[in-house]
């Protein structure tokens, strides 16, 4: 009997652990006899429904391990939503032939909340074909904000990336402040959901410490109040620093970084929301200065990956697989926190149905009455996932990154319009 | 007979490593008999005209060891200009009776270019002065434009970190690139000279590899060349990562970032060079981007610091101490790169009046001659810097930074305005 083949993809927004659950994913495949290849599609469903299907089983077992060391997607993501079945059947009949041409018998989808309805609705579709196709969502994101899992993959090493330049930022912005720079603004990911921004709270374990002020999407900026905050904190303290998230409202509840305003040339302004904070300091106290945007390096930081981050991208990678073989379908492995005083945890499961399109936003419970810092709560459920650091080799003076060959499979279907 | 106090300051910008080579200073004068005891200026100079000394001696040997790890200056920086002792000698008096009343023999300033200077004028005024304190330079500066050192400590973490942030994201932006963002920006530190842009060449090993463009304060940008250039590589590669120095001038040698536009309400248009070249590469070629300005984060993630430039800046520290215990005055310790096949360096010694005010900028024969990327010489140069990982303690997933106590010596003088 041959036995089926394993379809792993990767969707949206990439992670620095994202590989190590790819490394989950097909570590545990090649040991279990009953999946014969593992293939892998090219920037997600993308290059899916392109039949641009990689064959992993060409490469090697030192290629795989290096996959725990390499940030972003190492088969391409993307940023494509499937077009509603109801509508429009075009792309799920092109899948289910990808599908059956490739002989494959399961299908895991490595994404967040978007990706995680594609996955739920493909399992529907080849089911009522009469050709099912296991389907198991993977859990990804940097932003947190997927229901039912105590955290998502990828979340607890920003997460150790941020809370780490924050404090090693804030040494720097205090040893100038007294005739130079004194107030520093970072902006961070997570346009809607504040949980990046609130794990910046980690890096201070003591009264006075940075940051000083973390700015929500979940809470609106009332802009006197700020500013006097910060005013108060540089009195204080001698110096400040502000955290802020992409996704900051102003007092009305429009984006700060979409407000609509031009330069004199009629081009639409640029920069985020920390050169707009910036301006707003500066004008209003006369302070000066510095902001930072880490932007995509604070999800590509696999250099500071937190080792219970890690260990959880690896977890869920191979658990998908185990519940493949279990036959289950339209799941997805979660993570579990157990009801332990030291922290602990085990992978559970849930319906993708039930994960499809909900947003986790921070509950007004871990925020400040004032709302600008997080409260004990917060801090007691971000601390445990920026734990331990997740070991990298390096050459050379920099990381060792896998180098696969990406090898296509050869097409079997006509070309996709 | 009472041996002299030794004062240590730091000046300017500080560093992942500057207080490796305070470490340097502090531990090497502590194992001397001939010297009394350490003081720390507080916030550099400007501390010190205020009588604000540091008693070091005050601190335990564990938490001089943990200055190895900590960022920032942790006794305080500034920016800090002395007045010109030709035209009023008022500071340099004050500076004397401070020398005086504290019982200083030697002192060490831990600058760039312009803290050199004032190092070496204090030295010919005390001389004058009939009350001679030995005065000698310390380098540091992240953006490299010391002149006779082979390198400046703090340069090499920069690059190692710069270097290690161009991989990752790069994988990020590869990953994303088919569907979603196509370029990525960068803006680095360096105003007059592109050392810092010119280090992430070092994350490309294989044609191909990103960074695929640098641009460089040395080489004023040709709009036109630069958006073919663009295109060409998003063509070839299927995206482009840019570096940018935040020193950037345009075809005519005016600053990037300084061009005097003004926002719709007739503010000064913020934002660094990155919005900026994000803004020309969307309007001219349509392609998403993303742009990164890591600011602070660049030269205070000592996380990720070199470990060759660790042990450079310990050395420095060490040799300052060792040179005061000689009888010299009026240098300044450099790293000097011996001539031998596998890298190797020692450290020398320079004039502190040769020094002051040069500053070493990226020499044409280090930049292609299309402008836009590094030659071999200099990858050859700088990839020595970057080698070994600097080891660093972590305690609940955070680095271990010192606590110092930073008590002041008691004032004997009157208060200086």
């Amino acid at each position: 009997m041959k036995y089926k083949n394993l379809l792993y993809a990767q969707s949206g927004g990439v992670t620095s652990v994202i590989n190590t659950t790819a490394a989950g994913v097909i570590e545990t495949a090649r040991k279990s006899k009953k999946i014969n290849k593992v293939y892998a599609g090219r920037n997600g469903i993308s290059g899916i429904l392109k039949e641009e299907i990689i064959d992993t089983s060409l490469e090697s077992n030192t290629q795989i391990n290096n996959l725990k060391f390499t940030p972003g997607g190492a088969f391409g993501s993307c940023r494509f939503k499937l077009s509603n079945p109801k509508r429009d059947l075009n792309q799920f009949e092109r899948l289910l032939n990808v599908f059956k041409s490739h002989d494959i018998g399961y299908f895991l989808y490595n994404g967040g909340g978007d990706s995680q309805d594609t996955t739920n609705k493909i399992a529907e579709f080849t089911k009522n074909a009469g050709f099912p196709v296991q389907c198991i969502g993977i859990p990804k994101t940097v932003d947190n904000d997927l229901p039912f899992t105590d955290v998502c993959p990828g979340f607890g090493s920003v997460a150790k990336y941020i809370a780490t330049s924050t404090l090693e930022a804030a040494m720097d912005v205090k040893s100038m402040s007294e005739t130079s720079t004194k107030v520093f603004i970072m902006e961070v990911m997570g346009r809607h959901a504040g949980w990046i921004a609130a794990s910046s709270a980690l890096a201070s374990n003591e009264k006075g410490g940075a940051p000083h002020i973390i700015l929500f999407p979940e809470i609106n900026l009332v802009q006197a109040k700020f500013i006097k905050k910060v005013k108060e904190t540089v009195l204080r303290e001698g110096y400040c620093v502000v955290v802020v998230s992409e996704g900051v409202k102003d007092a009305r509840g429009r984006f700060l970084s979409d407000s609509g305003r031009v330069d004199a040339f009629g081009h639409k302004q640029l920069g985020g929301v920390a050169p707009r904070i910036s301006e707003m300091i500066q004008s209003k106290l006369g302070y000066k200065c510095h902001w930072s945007v880490p932007d995509y390096l604070q999800r590509s930081a696999r250099h500071i990956s937190s080792k219970v981050d890690f260990d959880q991208a690896y977890a869920v990678g191979k658990a998908a697989v185990e519940f493949s073989l279990k036959g289950e379908n339209s799941i997805m492995p979660i993570v579990v926190r157990n009801k332990s005083k030291k922290y602990s945890w085990t992978i559970g499961k849930v319906e993708l149905k039930k994960v499809a399109n909900v947003e986790k936003k921070l509950p007004r419970t871990y925020i400040t009455k004032d709302g600008f810092y997080v409260t004990k709560k917060c801090k007691d459920y971000l601390q445990p996932l920026i734990q331990g650091e997740a070991f990298l080799p390096f050459k050379d003076g920099l990381p060792v990154q896998a180098k696969l060959k990406n090898i296509l499979v050869k097409k079997k279907l006509e070309k996709f319009n």
